[in-house]
This record gives structure tokens, C-alpha cells and sequence, in this order.
């Protein structure tokens, strides 16, 4: 089968690492255009990147060559399926742009979220709203998919499965990693033996997120923490439900969470592991399961009165992140994959 | 004046040593006795233990010497008040003879937390329960009085001036450093880079403990982690209060905590300070205030609906163990002061 | 091609973990004894195993059964190369015996390192010294073939190929992970934010098996130091060699470095790599390389006068241990393959 | 005694916040300018600095006011003595400035180091350098005095009392805490669980500066690596000897290391504090001793041939950088005392 052309806009960045960390041996998709500043254009990338990942570059990548974002160029190399890892007020003003051109943008940026026509899309939970982008003018037009913040993330996949039951009132407090503050990002004297209770703008962005992805009218009560991990974020949760309901159908609900079908490529046989190992989840698992970082693993399930509490972890840069994205553009192929023979 | 003689049993471990360093220039207590297992008896301090804070052994501990626990040679020595640091099964064998010949006990250990007649006493929160000494005996006989657990110590604190609202429900979570798993307690491999869902028997203890010493009803919902921290555990919190109320409601209450009067040796003259600084409040200012680690931290107040949302600072080796110890025992000394003449 | 069939012992603890993750895709060899206390006798690895390493156990090793150790049972299997990753108490008493009993011992642990007849083996290094499985009486009779202290065996595979210009004294200081104390070892309370300038027998064990695997009576300087990273060990050293000579004959020394021919299954092509980089190597890097954590890393190459300084990486539990072991055995079955189908 | 002025340019980073915390309540020094960037003029302390200590801000430097730098207004005050905490671009062009407009400057800047008349002193080690501000046109004119790279001033300490031995070599490497990058320095996912092994121009400044203070001719072999600790430098030595020397004679030389006498303010008793403890020094002790961070802790003594090889500690920030500045200041007041009293 001949791979899809895509591209990375930010490719240097931590999420543009992950990008290019997931592409580089993608079954479907073919990295045709590494987006970077202007400084960058032409230098190959392995000289451009500060590569920090726990396991090494792939080595298809090293030798490719970072480019200055340019529509044209990136057109007659026959891409339309852009990943964007762009800064937030980058990302404001380019993605725009490139659905203006024709581009279907698949971002991590916060940028377009909210706007009513563009999905926050995660294919275990609102698969159905990728129509959104036929709103945007899909298929005259491009379009901007995005994926939710990193939290927000990982508490909609849990979350998700238990709409039926009833949701009232959603309790979680965040233990975030490091690398969901980018790099440089957090000082080693900040953070060292340290939590920092305040993520800017992380509160808010859970509130108006998990509503929107899930369709529902919950009261969100959101703390989020930054603690000392390098990788993967914890969540504490308690749900006010309708239903009275057993541990036993919690678990039983999220053990038919499936995603698309046929399964997508980056998708695991089951997004949501929970087990009763009484330490279970850890943050060091945030690159376990297959694909690595693409589960969300629970635990901690409890009961007092009608509520649940749980504990979840997922990994912010993948699932969270650039891996979500790809799994999205995945869902799109999938759905509408005759648009990408033009 | 002349100083009052007190005994440490448990002197070389994570809690003994704070209640060294506490006591070495305490102005109403003097170490007179240093119970450790009968094989350090008779050895040096400064040789028989593996200092473990980030500030000096006081010099004046340094050359006293450790013995085998014997109550006829510390009633010999003029010893009533003794703290026990002892393990919880040591502390359920000894402390209830030591209740029995006569000692006054303020325990740090959870073995008779959950007798009736022992008070789990916090100054600041319920200082009249003190009373229940008579009911185990005292003057006639000795008693115990234990601290809280140390994740229970930093919430009642914070909750215990938000009574007058009304408390119904609290939805707490804990990051809690590895100090507060003794030494050696947790391996570096296990937490390094890491967090633990799981705390043995922790959130039940929060639960028991939370009610007994608020003497409330209201529902509490706990979720505890350990952390890579060395010292301080940071709690966010969510309250149901009864009453309508606004932010400035909640801080003018905390702003009124205090504790006896007049004012404990080891008591701050505010033991909650709230602060609105973006940050605040943080595990690295566990030694913080006057005196180091006695204080309770809040920052982060946020109202959603009829809740309140807060994070809060408690040092759990300070404050949340050998500190509350020490100030029960000032509490018991400005109450019953004459008992200790004989 | 059939596999040959290997037990381990002491398959539960770190360097045992390390074993099963190396072996359990093994080319040539399959895991058919997994030894353990006899506590674990017949439970499923899965539960009895707190699996430390950052990516997940192999699906094939959780459902394989622990097993009391028992020469019968082993040799009914059909079982004579034994891996041993036994503590040095054990190792002592039970490695001999294996010996008597016609195994061919693999050992991780330093009980038999000093024996004269006993070679400490890594193959680009001394591999004509598993010859001396000879003198143990091999092959009517089993041998011990050990691998070096991890820390030795960076410092040895970085100095061979430098033997040629002479080497006289070595000057050595290593930043020990502090995987390389076994588990539970180090207690975060002592090593977090923290470094401890003592390793017990570890400088010793440098001068002493330096000398033995390099042949040679060079001053060895070494001082060891534990540091708080997870995994690899890194080591600054000073070389004062007879020849002049300029850096380009030193980096042309390592690129010739290269094991048995043909390659050994579990060997790099390049054991050695030498990189220019301004900050390399890391610690980070512990599991870059092709097999993952087999490569020794070096850069900051120097010269100061007639001296020669560098700084190179080892991965402690895979080269320095575990691995290390499997290459060994592949050495043996290369170079004696024959005895094996019996 | 009135108080001498002095001003602190710098004062928000973070030896800048050391100079505060040193002389918050100094004896012989009082704060009188608070030297910042422009953009914090007129601004409070407490409002300006991201206070990075484990222990809190003085509260008598909270509410003091940040000033931009004006020679005039900083001699309108009465202020003559000036500590220079300013970045290195910004020394080169002030300080030459400062000392032409007649003040005194004490700077931990590296700018003027290597100047043949400017001092890099530290009074236990080489207190006659003071001379040299006469070259340098004192007392007609200012001065710069500056305090050395801080791995170069713990290892001077501890060399200094073995010159009389002969010192021909000195291999060192050290384990450098990330605080000595300044702030925001080292971002966490560069350094949590990982280690350096390089550090800009470090071993260049050991190689130069030690020649210098300790004026001498000896060969010096640094390595110098950042490992995952917040305070603190250790490093490892090996030194050659002229003399034949015994483990006595080495630590006779160090306990007789004093300084100026009268003993100056901020000088321990006991500069170098030598323990035989089997695991000392440690940089979890970076804060120990009195005044708490000017002692050099060495430990870990050994002797091959005629080599001696030791492992201290210093304190980067307080005697490697501002309080090594204070300590000048004391020397130089204690010398030239009568040039304050204009």
C-alpha cells in the first residue's frame, strides 16, 4: 500500500519529537515535510533537535531536514494531512490558514478548540463528531481536528464509558508530569523534590473540555498539581452518578470501550486496562501497553455512597498528545479515506 | 524554670529524630531518657542513628545515651511525659502499660487512636478534648493522648474553622512525601520519577480520623498518593459546606484559628497562613514559619457552586507527627500544669 | 534451530528481571527453569515479581512458573547452561555445587571472580580467556564463567583496545546508578537530591578486576560514588599512557573494537561508541544501542600532557550484568558449541 | 557598632538571594542598595524574586526596594562596599566602572578573574593576595576583589594545607549540583535521573584558577559533571606528592587550616571538617556546619603509592559564591579597616 504524505508543523518541539517518534515507522503515513522555524531550514534534523525521549531518534529521521513552513512547497510535495504541534499563538494564525488552503489539519494546539465546528476529537469517545468538519466545509475545504489537553484526555476515555450511568458531578485532581510543560519548560530548582499546585489555565481548560467532548452538563471540580515525574499523569477521580450502580458494572463498562471499527492502527485492542493490583497505576507505565502510551490504564475503583473513585493514568505526550492526534487522523482516513485519492 | 523531664521512646527513627531535634532547646522540656531497642542501650546517639534531615544534628544530642526501655529506671529518673515514636506494634504492646504505671503518653503512633476514651488531639481544633484523660483515669492513673494521622492533621486544621458553615461533604486528595513512610521505608527505584496510587490503610485512617476529631458527620471522600517528595504533604481539597458563602468567608475563619491561650511554646501565633501568591503553597516551604514546620499552608481557594475548593501544606514529620506530640504535651501542661509537681 | 534450554536463578530480583526481559525473545535460547526461593515454589512469575524496569514485562514470562531450586529437576529438564543472578551468600555456596554437578554456570555474582581458573569474561575484551573453563575441568565437568563488577566492565571494554599504547596508570570516578545496589536497596531518604561518596568493596573490586581481565599491572585510581539516577553508570577517567599519543590514534583504538566473529547474537556491531558531542554521553541514553543497553558509550575525549581523558557510560544491569552474562554464553556455545547436544 | 553599607548588585537571582538571606542580619554589613534591573526599580523585594532557598526569605529584606543601578545614588548613601552578583556580560562593562568611580567591589562574577592584579581570593587559602588591590591603585582609588569558580574554591581549600608536601598533580572530578547553573538554569527534563558530563569553561577555570590562588605549577586533570542535585558540589581527588607522606600528615595539614585572625565574622572555627564516617561527605550536608555553608567536608581519605586521594564537599552558592564574597569583604575590612571611616 502506498503511504499517506504527511506533515509535522513544530517538529522540534517535545510533542513534534513525539510526532516524529510515531511516524517514523507508521503503517499508513509517510513523513514528507518536517515544519520548523526558518533558522532551521535545510539543517538536517538530528543536529536540530534536543531528542528527549528515554529511548533513542529512529533513524529514518535523523537524516531528514527540518523546512520553513511554506503552503506551496508543502502542497506540491502532495500533502494535505498536516500534524500540527505549533505554540498556542502560532498555531492561532497558521492553522487557520492552512484549512483556508486546503490543508486537514490534525492539532495539538489549544488554539481552535473551542470553536463550535471544530471536534476535540478522541476516537473511544465522540467518534461521531468528526462530521463537525463538514461544518467547516469539509470536503471543499480543509479542516482543523483537534484533541483535547493532555487531562482532560484521560479523564474523557474513563469517563466515557460510564455516561450511561449518569453523570452528575466529576471530582479530579491532576498529578501532571513534567513534559506537559514542553521544553525547557520547569526548572529543575522549581520542581526537585517539589509540587507546584498551579497549572495555568489547566482548570478551566478541563471544565470546558470534558463538557464539550462528552456532551453533558456535569459540574467539573478540577485541581491540577504539577509533581517530580518526567513522563504520564496520574488523576485521582470521584463521580456523583444517577444510577446506583456495582463496582462490577464500572468495570464491565469499561471493558467494552473500543474504538473505531476495524480497530485503527495506533489504536490498542482495549484503550482502557483496569486491573486490582493494589499499587496500580504508576506513572513508570506511561510508555506500557501496545502501542506504547496509547492505553489508559485505572485502578483504585472504589464506592462510598453513590459515588466512584477511581485512579487513571495516561501517558500527556502520546495518548495526550501527538499519539492522539495521529489515532485522529487515523479515524479520518478510515472515514473518509476515497478524499485523500485526489 | 526549671524543666520539665520528658522521655522519647523510638529515638533513632524518622519521627524519634524529630522529636531530638524539636526538644533539644525546647523551653519547658528537658530529654531525660532515650528509649531505643535494648541493643543500642547504652551507645551514643550521634553513633546509633542514620540522621536523616536536611539540617545538623543539634550538638547536645549528639553524646546522650540511648537505652533499653525499663520503667522502673525511667520513674527513677523523674520521667512522667513520655513520647513514643514506637512502631504500631510495639506501641500497642507498651503504651497501655505505660498508661498503667502511671506515664503521661503522648503517642504519635496509631495503635489506641480508636479507643473512645484517647483523644486524637489537635490544639487548634479541639483542645477541649483533652478532657478525656479523666475519663481513662487521670489524675488517679496515667493516659495516653495520640496525634492524628499526618494527612488527617493538615485537613482538620483546614476544615475545623469552616465548621460554622456546615460541613456535609470533603473530597480530599494527598500528595504525600516518603517521609512519611518511615526509614528506610520506600526504595528510590520504586518512587523515583514516580508516584504510588496506594497507601496502606491511609485513607480508611483519614476517614475514622477526620469525623472523631471534628466530631462530624459529614462524608469524606479520600484518595492517597505518595509522591517523590522528601518532606511535606500537599492535600486538595474540595467542600459541600451547608451555608451560601463567599471566598472572604472562608479565609476570615481560617484567619481566626488559634490555638490555646495563652499561646503554646510550639504554636504559632497563626498556625493556618493563607496566601493568594498564583504558586502557593509548596512542598519545598515545609520548614517554613515560626516555629519551622508547625504551620498549616492554604492557598488556591476556589468557589464553584455551593463548593469550595482549597490545597493545603502540612510538615508530616513536624506538625503531623513529632511537633503535634510536643504541643499536645504543652496543652496538657498548661491545663493540668500542677499534676507534674510531684 | 531448536533453542537450547538455560534456567536462572534468582529470577525475581533486579538483575534476575533483567535476565528474563534479555531472554525471553532470546535467538538461541529459551527459558526453561526459572529458579527462585522456595517460597515462590510454583507461583506465576507475574505475581511474584515487583517488575522495576520502565518498560513492560514480556507477555511470554508472566505466566511461567517459579521453581525451588533442584539440580534433579533442572537436569531432567534437559537444562546445563544456568544463569545465575543468586545473591553473593547464596552464589558462594550453590555455584560450586552446580559446577560438581556438570552445569555450565553463567554468574552475575562476584563469589568465584578471584579464583584463578575462573576467567571473568567479556568477549571484546579477554575472549581467549574462557579457555580457562579448561583447567576447571571442562569438558568432563561444568565450569563458572563470571562477568565483571558492573562499573569494571565499562572501565574494561573503554581501556582494551588501548592496551596496544601502553597503559600505566588509570585514574577513575564513577556516577553509579543506584539500580546497581539491587532492590530494594537504596532508600530514597538517603539518595534523592542527594549523592553518597561510598560503595562497599567497589573500589577494590576495580583494582583488582582490571588488572585480572586486562592482563596487566597499571595503578588503578579508582573512588566510587552513588548518584540519584535510575539506571547506568557513568565514569570520568584519566589514562597515562607509555606511547605519545594524539586523540585520533585513541578514537581509532575504539572503533576497532569488535567481539567474536561471527558477531555474537546479543553483541553490538560496535561495542563501543565514541561521540563528539558537547554533553555526551548520559545516563539517559542507558538503553540506546542496538541490542538496548549493550553498547559502552564514550566522549569528552582530552589530553592534558601525556595523559588521556574520557568519559563513558555502561548500562549497570544489562552490559554490567545481565546481559553480559547472555553474551558470555554466547561466546561459550560459539566456541564449544558441540558439547551442548548431548 | 554602626554598620558598614554595602549594596548588593543582582540581588533577585540566585546568588543574588544569597547575598540577602548572608546578610539579612549581619554583623558588620547592613543592606542598604538593592541593585536590579531597571524594570524592578522602585518595586519590593518580596514581589520581585522567585525566593529559591529551602529555608524562607529574612523577613527584614521582604519589604526593602529594588533600585536600578546609579552610581551616584549608591554613594549619596554612604555605600562603598558593593557585592556583585550580576551575570558575567554585565560584570565585564560595571565593574571596571565601579572601581573607577572608588567603590570597593567583592564580586562572584568571573569577568576581572583573571586579571594579574585582581585578587581571586579566599582568605584561608591565600589572604595575602589582598595586597594586590594596591596594585590596583588602593586605597586612591576602588577596587575589584573577586571569590573563585565554586569547584575551584572547595578544592583550594582543601589543597592549600598540602602545598608544603608538594603538590605536582591534581585529578578531580566533580559532581556539581544544578543550583551553580543559576536560575532558571537546568531544565528538569534534562536532569532528573540523568547526569552531564559537561559543564562550559569549568574545567578550564579549575585548570587556571587553582594555579593562581594556590600559585603553583602543578599539573591539574579536571572532569566536571551536573548530576540531579539542588545544592552542593563534591568532588573526587586524587593528588601526587612530592613528599612521602602518611594518611596523619594529611590530616594534621587540613585541621590546621584558619584563617585571618581574629577570626572573621562569617569563617567557621574549623574551615575543613575531615570525618572518617564510612559514607561522608554528603550534599544533603551542604547547609550543615556554622556558619552553615562555609565549611569544606572532607572525607573518604586513602593512600596508593605515593598518591592521596580524597572527596569533599562545598557549598557552591554560600562558600563557592556569596559567601566566599562576604568572607573577602570581612577580610578586607579587618586589614584596611580605617579607609570605611571617610
Amino acid at each position: 500500500m502506498t503511504k499517506i504524505k504527511v506533515g509535522i508543523l513544530g517538529c522540534t518541539g517535545m510533542v513534534g519529537q513525539a510526532f516524529m517518534w510515531l511516524l517514523a515507522h507508521h503503517k499508513q503515513f509517510d513523513i514528507s515535510f518536517l515544519g520548523a522555524s526558518s533558522l532551521r531550514n535545510d539543517k538536517y534534523y538530528v543536529d536540530e533537535v534536543n531528542w528527549i525521549f528515554p529511548f533513542p531518534m529512529p533513524e529514518s529521521v535523523k537524516n531528514k531536514k527540518c523546512e520553513a513552513i511554506n503552503f506551496a512547497k508543502i502542497k506540491d510535495r502532495g500533502v494535505r494531512i498536516i500534524f500540527s504541534a505549533l505554540p498556542a499563538d502560532q498555531a492561532r494564525k497558521i492553522e487557520p490558514e492552512l484549512r483556508e488552503h486546503n490543508f486537514y489539519v490534525f492539532s495539538n494546539a489549544g488554539a481552535l478548540r473551542y470553536e463550535e465546528d471544530v471536534p476535540i476529537l478522541i476516537p473511544e469517545v465522540n467518534l461521531d463528531d468528526i462530521n463537525l468538519i463538514e461544518k467547516q466545509g469539509f470536503p471543499g475545504k480543509g479542516f482543523v481536528i483537534t484533541n483535547a489537553n493532555c487531562s482532560t484526555t484521560g479523564l474523557t476515555v474513563a469517563l466515557s464509558p460510564l455516561k450511561k450511568f449518569g453523570i452528575r458531578e466529576v471530582f479530579v485532581s491532576t498529578y501532571q508530569s513534567v513534559s506537559g510543560a514542553g521544553y525547557p519548560g520547569i526548572s529543575f530548582l522549581d520542581i526537585s523534590g517539589n509540587a507546584i499546585p498551579y497549572i495555568k489555565n489547566e482548570e478551566h481548560k478541563m471544565i470546558i473540555e470534558t463538557k464539550k467532548i462528552l456532551g453533558l452538563e456535569a459540574d467539573i471540580y478540577p485541581t491540577c498539581v504539577r509533581i517530580p515525574t518526567l513522563w504520564g499523569h496520574l488523576e485521582t477521580v470521584w463521580v456523583t452518578l444517577e444510577d446506583r450502580v456495582e463496582k462490577e458494572d464500572i468495570t464491565g463498562a469499561w471493558s467494552t470501550c473500543k474504538s473505531a471499527s476495524p480497530r485503527l492502527a495506533s489504536m490498542p485492542d482495549n484503550p482502557i486496562i483496569y486491573r486490582e493490583d493494589e499499587d496500580f497505576p504508576q506513572p513508570k507505565m506511561s510508555f506500557f501497553g501496545t502501542p506504547p502510551g496509547m492505553t489508559v490504564f485505572i485502578g483504585q475503583l472504589k464506592k462510598i455512597n453513590n459515588r466512584i473513585g477511581f485512579t487513571l493514568l495516561v501517558n500527556n505526550i502520546i495518548k495526550g498528545a501527538a499519539g492522539g492526534s495521529i489515532q485522529n487522523a487515523e479515524a479520518f482516513v478510515q472515514a473518509y479515506g476515497g478524499e485523500l485519492k485526489t
